[in-house]
């Protein structure tokens, strides 16, 4: 129960986020931890469905998440969790219910890099005036004065990132 | 992945929900199972604080729980949840969420017997006029036709009704 965290990725539609916060769940769970793996598209299709993109939606988005992890947390499964957590209060919040137990880990690439990638073709459907509140070009994305830790996609492969962040997690444990 | 399900126990305060569920919980962490508790009180501290007794909350607080209950299983991690979930609603919006993968446990005890056992206080504080919506006193309690189960909790011992649930399910799942 002691070694439980939550790792929560945030960062702009693109960074990178979900491949990194997957690739770690499994090497958690390759060393035995159990792990509870979050993701802002799957609880938007679920629990979250009934919430919208507006500031204060996307806060009651992140704490609802930020109490899921806390409770699976208290009976020690870990929680890999990516959300874009857009702006300053969203990641407050997190750290509000979540306390010492959370590791935040900014996911960074440009907003030019995360259009060129366009994974889910939402950078081109917004282009094309189909999304009005869109993180990074028409709602704001507040870069992070207080993450745990920032990576960044541009510069290491998935496998180096999350070699980076356990390092990290050992000295800080040491 | 494919043993894993949600136990759902419903049922009057009092009747045992929480106990049974606590007892099922360790009996499949004993059989190497990840398990993950969803407790009506726990929620309602956390992501559901800002839910109250209306039936239309109680219905949002069991969505809810479903759906964390079904992202916590499609991770092939099971599900011991206890909510009174009071009415048909309920129980119906835990099915359509769930599907076939939940087991609805009734735990069944006389409101006699509840108010008798009143673990929590809560049947005294509502006799003193101190809570307004009390299921089985002022607010309504549906007896399921529907159920997966029956538990009585005035019948048998703790351990004779967890080993009552496992029969079940083998012969089910055989």
């Amino acid at each position: 129960m002691e070694k439980a965290y939550v790792y929560w990725f945030f960062g702009l539609s693109g960074s990178g986020k979900s491949t990194l916060a997957d690739a770690l769940a499994l090497r958690l769970k390759s060393l035995g931890e159990q792990v509870l793996r979050l993701d802002g598209d799957q609880m938007r299709a679920g629990i979250n469905k009934d919430l919208g993109f507006s500031s204060q939606d996307r806060l009651e988005n992140v704490r609802r998440a930020a109490e899921i992890a806390k409770l699976s947390l208290e009976q020690g499964i870990s929680v890999v969790a990516s959300f874009i957590s857009p702006e300053d209060i969203h990641r407050r919040k997190v750290k509000e219910v979540l306390g010492a137990k959370v590791h935040l880990i900014f996911v960074d690439a440009s907003i030019e890099t995360c259009k060129l990638r366009d994974v889910k073709g939402l950078y081109q459907q917004q282009a094309q005036g189909n999304i009005s509140s869109f993180t990074g070009v028409s709602a704001p994305f507040e870069k992070p004065m207080d993450a745990s830790m920032r990576i960044s996609t541009e510069e290491s492969s998935v496998e180096a990132c999350i070699d980076q962040i356990m390092k990290q997690w050992k000295e800080q444990n040491a």
